[in-house]
This record gives C-alpha cells, structure tokens and sequence, in this order.
C-alpha cells in the first residue's frame, strides 16, 4: 500500500517533538566531509550527537547511545573495524543503526563491506536510487557520491533489500520513497539546492537515526525524518541567493521546525 | 579568591589586540567534526591555524608552533600517538599546550588516554563540567559529548586537577570557572546559542592555546580567551534567526572583536 | 611571455559554462580542515566532488573520476598510501590530477613525500609561495600553512618545477602567477578575506582539477580557475560583515558564477 507524509500531517510535528524533548545520543561514524554538517542538524532538532570512530571505543559508545549511524564516506581501515564493532554492539543491545552506503556500486571493496553490514541487522538503510539498487545486487552506475538513477527507479530494489534484510529502506530523490517491504511511504516537497550541497543526504541518515530512537515504529519514524527535511529544505530555498546561504538557512529551518513541533493531539 | 573577567575589561581586549599583532601558529590536533569551524575561529583572531595530525610529523610541528591543541574528539589510532608525540615534545620545547579532553567519563579506554596526556604537563586543561570531574578521577556521569552537570558543580575537581598536575583548569559552562589551584576567575555571559552548535567549546581550546602562546600569565590568558569567546556569542546571538546563521555570525563578531582590538593603556 | 588572465575574459565563463555542463567526477584526496567546504565549492560551479580516501579504493576511483586532488594537510599514514596509488593510477590512465603541497618546507617527512609524489606526473602543482619554493629545493621559511613570502618571489621556483616535472604550477598570493616553464599567466584580483579564512588555497586546488578534467589546455584551465575564484572572492568580499559571511557569500558567488556563465562565442 502506497501512502503519502508530509510536514502537514500532525504526527511528522509530534514525532519531531518527541525529538526534541527525550534529546536521543546518536553515535554517529560518519565522514570527513559531512560531519560538522550532520553534528549541526542535529543539534537543531534538538537531540544530541557525538562522533566516536576508533575500534577501542566504538563499541562501548553504541550501548550507551540511543541509536548508531554508519556512514560510509571517507571509509578508512580503522573506521571500517569502528563500524562493524558498533553495528554489532547496537544490534545486540537493542539499538537501532542506520547504514548510510555512500558510494555503493561505484567501489567494489565498499559493495563487499556494505554486504557484509546488511547481516548486521541495520533497522534502516538510507540512500540514494544507485546505492539500493547496488544493494540490492544490481549493476547500476552510481557516478562517485550521486546517483544517476531517479528514486522512483530503486522502489524494486528497495523492497527486495527490505526483505531480505529485515529492515526499513529510504530511497532519497525528488520524492523519497521509505519501505518496509509491504507498505511504502512516499515523500514528496524538499528542494532541488538539497542535491547541489554536500552533506543533507547524510544529515539526513542521522535525522533518521535520531527519530528511530524515539519510535519503534521504524517505517514512520524513518518518513518522517525525510518529512521534516524536505519541509525544512523548502523553507531554506526561499529567499537563499546561492547554496551557501541555503547551507546556513538549512540549520535555521531545522532549528526553527523543532522549536515551533507540538505534541499529537487526536 | 575569585574574581571576574568579562570582554568590559580593557585587559582583555588588550590580550586579544596582542594575539592579532603576534599571530601565534598554532598547532591543532583536534577532530573531524570541529576542524574548519576551529581554523577559522583562529584566523578571525588572527591566529594561525594548522593542523598537522600523523605521527611523523607531529612532534616536529609542535616545536615550530607558538602553541598546541590536543582535543580528544574521534581519536584514532594514529592520532593518539601523534598527540603523544606533540605533547612531549610541546612539554619539552616549552611550547604552552591545552588539553581538551572531550568525551572522558563517558569512555573507558578515553579516560585512561587522558590520564596518561594529564603527566606530560599540560598548560591548560579546559573541558565541560563532566568531563572535569570525570578527570578528577569521580564518576560524574556524562553524556557523550555533552555534561549533564553545571559548571560550578566542578570546581572542587577543577582545583583538585589544577594543583595535582600544576596547569590552569578551565570549566565551561554558564558560567566559565578558570583556576590555577589557588585563584578562581568567574567568566559570565554568553549565550545559549553556544551550546547548541557543534565546535564552540572545541574552538574555546584553540583560543585558549592562542592566548597562552602570547602571555606567560597562562590564568589569565585562558580566562581572557572565554570572555572573547562569551562576547562575540552574546554579538552572534543578537539578531540570529536559528542556529545556522549564528554559526557565520560567531566567527563575524570574532573577527570584529579582534579588528576593534586595542592595546592597554593604563 | 606574461599575460594577463581576469573573469572579464570571456573565455573564463565559457570554461566555467563547460565545468557546469559536464559536471566532472573531481576524485579529492584531501583534508579534514577544508573537506566540507572543498565539495561545496565543486558543487557551486557545477562539479561533482567524491572523498574517497583509503588505500584500497582511492586508485580505482582516480580511473573512474575525470580528474584527481591530492591535498597533504592532515596527512596520515593511510591517506600517504591512497594517495600515491590515486596519483599513479590517474597518470597511468590519463586523467589529470593536482599537487596541493600544503605545509610543504615547514616539515620534512612531508616535504620528501611531495619530491615522491612530483615524480608520478602531476598535471598542476597549486600552492603557495613557501610550498612552491620548498619544492625547487629552496630552504625558504613557511610558516605552518601559510606563506611568508610574496607570489612574484616564487616565479622563479615555479618555472623551474614546471620545467622539470613538465606540469604547470600556479602560485597563490595577491596575483596568482600560472606557469608551464615557458609562458606566464598573471591572474590579480581577489581579497585579502580568502587568505583568512580557512580552505580558500584548498578550494581553488579542488576547481583547478574540475577545469583541466574540461580542457587539454592545462594552463589556461589552472588561470581560469585562479580567475573565477578571484572572481567571487570580490564579489563575497562585498557587503560581508565579516569572515563568517564571506565563507558563505564565496559559495553563493561561486554559484552565481557558473549560473550565469556562457559559451564562448568568437
């Protein structure tokens, strides 16, 4: 069944609230390029990151974090050690991960290791239409970081990959689209400057992260995070004269959206 | 005794007015997460940054800088025996160097690590509350990277810290606590803001060391840093629609601090 | 022969109008300082950046990008080892890569690993005086990151490397001087705000790549990168309160830029 969420709906504004108010930790192994970006949107919705990337420590920070994000940009050998230790350590203590598979298809050595993570039990795997198509063991040509392929594309894959592996799939593109393997979310909105700045992909994973700690319903949690993001996107493309006052604007959105998120009332 | 410092003191916008005259080089070992915004808080000073992180050349670097950096934010393997190695020969070479010993408490192996820096005698330690206390050798409890207990919760450990390894210990928070072991210099203001965007504390230590590196009298440099650092927040602050935008407008009032900078004339 | 090369030459826009269109896979070894700040200024004119920085990956992304960075700020052991695979890959294969020798001359390993590395056929060196000098063999003081010396004092330096390495070097300052050992291209122009902040030199080293992965042309492709940052290093400059907005106002322009840039039409 194909259903829709936006910003408009009430529960995307209650789930953002309960963001803000129980403040989840989210470890995040993340990249070089992003992890300021990914700290700071964070930070706006409210909830609390911190970055531990080592193989002695990574471990130890997944059980004491209310959920993990594994990104797989700027992947180094010891990052690589970092990321399977936590993944593991939060699967088996009941912490949801997010595996974010930057690059998958383009580099054979990262399709392996992202295989190799998919049995980790991730709770989400977040991407763009190349890299769940790649996933999904397809031969698609990503090019680098960004997907040639349009989301609407990976839907296919995106199921397949949520079956095999048990978990909830997002497809990020012009509409994203989130599944369980039965049902799918369609996302719709955002803006075309979230694809020309680098990092509100991988913000976006750890968004997903922080809403997956706060709802066991994973397949929601998961849309919504693309809900707020897209309505914040939108939000910072008005009056933004390039992509570097966007960059800024996005945060002020974050912020603004989680400030101003009010609990359900039916 | 205590004392208080604030940006209205002439001394410190003499203190300031030497950092830009002087342009310490100041070496950073410090994080992924915090880099850029940490650079350029340097260079709105008119300190000069670099960042030198592999254990090659560390130790080498250390002895050409005015001043150093260790923070502990995403260790790695490398980084740690580089920071070994540039805080010896820092020590050895009489070069000032700050400790910022992110996240102690909340890791094990962290703690140790940070044990094991606090002998190669560093000029200043400047962490959060949690992390303070934790150094102390309590068991305050903190939570990733974020300290769950106000600042003046830790000045019995600050002082404890401050005479045992002979350094100034500076404790942010809303009110920043700077000891020597003996004297406590309160440091009010600031803004909220602050604390809700990745890198301020972060960039507080490099401040810290770039004030140490022109004034032997390492209690006040280190209390004129965090009163530079609570005024151009309280500036920032003033005007700034959300978070992004008070990112840009920090290192905007740094930079119009340092421009406006005078010497002291008493 | 010297000439003169500025945004006002039409066939600056129409070198940016053909980085927008082709929107090159620029491969970046590079640093965690300037890493974010590096891919937005790629994604502002139109290119399509990729970090990938470890030693199994990074030569066969160098054969499948149009164009490599090799960065040393923060150098590690294993960014050491992908980036000489990267660089040998990309000459093997043809595609163009760019020596950014930072802090090159300030520490020795580094400044034997640049002599390595000038032997697997750089396309273009970018640095800046200090780093240009160092690599002629001259014991000419860097200080850190940043250059004591003048442009126009390494023209001298910067011939005798592109002569010896047969590559065009290009040497950052007030005028930025592009040589391929036998013609000089004087690019003026600029602020003195991009050498306060941080990831400015980076950046342009980053654009250069995107531009030679477009023209066989490498030494008008290296001055028109100097040119377009320039460029929209005057038009930040402009209305910015400070260093924190003219950050973000230099990739607003850099966006601008490749907006509005055309064809050339004789």
């Amino acid at each position: 069944m194909n259903t829709e969420l936006t910003w408009a709906d009430p529960r995307v504004s209650a789930e953002l609230c309960e963001v803000r108010e129980q403040q989840p930790l989210v470890h995040c192994l993340t990249n070089i390029v992003v992890a300021q970006f990914t700290a700071n949107a964070l930070l706006a919705v409210g909830a609390s990151p911190a970055m531990v990337e080592n193989a002695k420590e990574s471990a130890e920070f997944a059980v004491a974090a209310a959920a993990v994000l594994v990104n797989l940009g700027t992947l180094s050998a010891e990052r690589e050690v970092a990321m399977r230790a936590a993944a593991g350590a939060a699967h088996d203590y009941g912490r949801p991960w997010v595996l974010d598979p930057v690059g998958v298809g383009a580099l054979a050595p990262r399709t392996a290791f992202a295989g190799e993570l998919l049995e980790l039990h991730p709770a989400v795997v977040r991407g763009n239409a190349s890299e769940v198509m790649n996933l999904a063991g397809a031969e698609f040509g990503g090019r680098g970081v960004d997907s040639l392929a349009e989301s609407d594309e990976a839907i296919g894959s995106a199921t397949f990959v949520a079956r095999a592996c048990d978990c909830v799939v997002a497809v990020s593109g012009k509409v994203d689209f989130v599944t369980d393997g039965t049902d799918v979310v369609e996302v719709p909105g955002g803006s075309s400057m979230l694809t020309r700045i680098t990092g509100s992909g991988c913000a976006l994973g750890a968004l997903v992260a922080a809403f997956a700690a706060v709802d066991d319903n994973v397949l929601f949690a998961t849309a919504a995070a693309s809900a707020v993001l897209k309505a914040a996107g939108e939000r910072a493309a008005r009056g933004s004269p390039g992509l570097g006052t966007f960059t800024v604007a996005l945060i002020d959105a974050l912020d603004a959206l989680a400030r101003h998120a009010k609990p359900f009332s039916a």
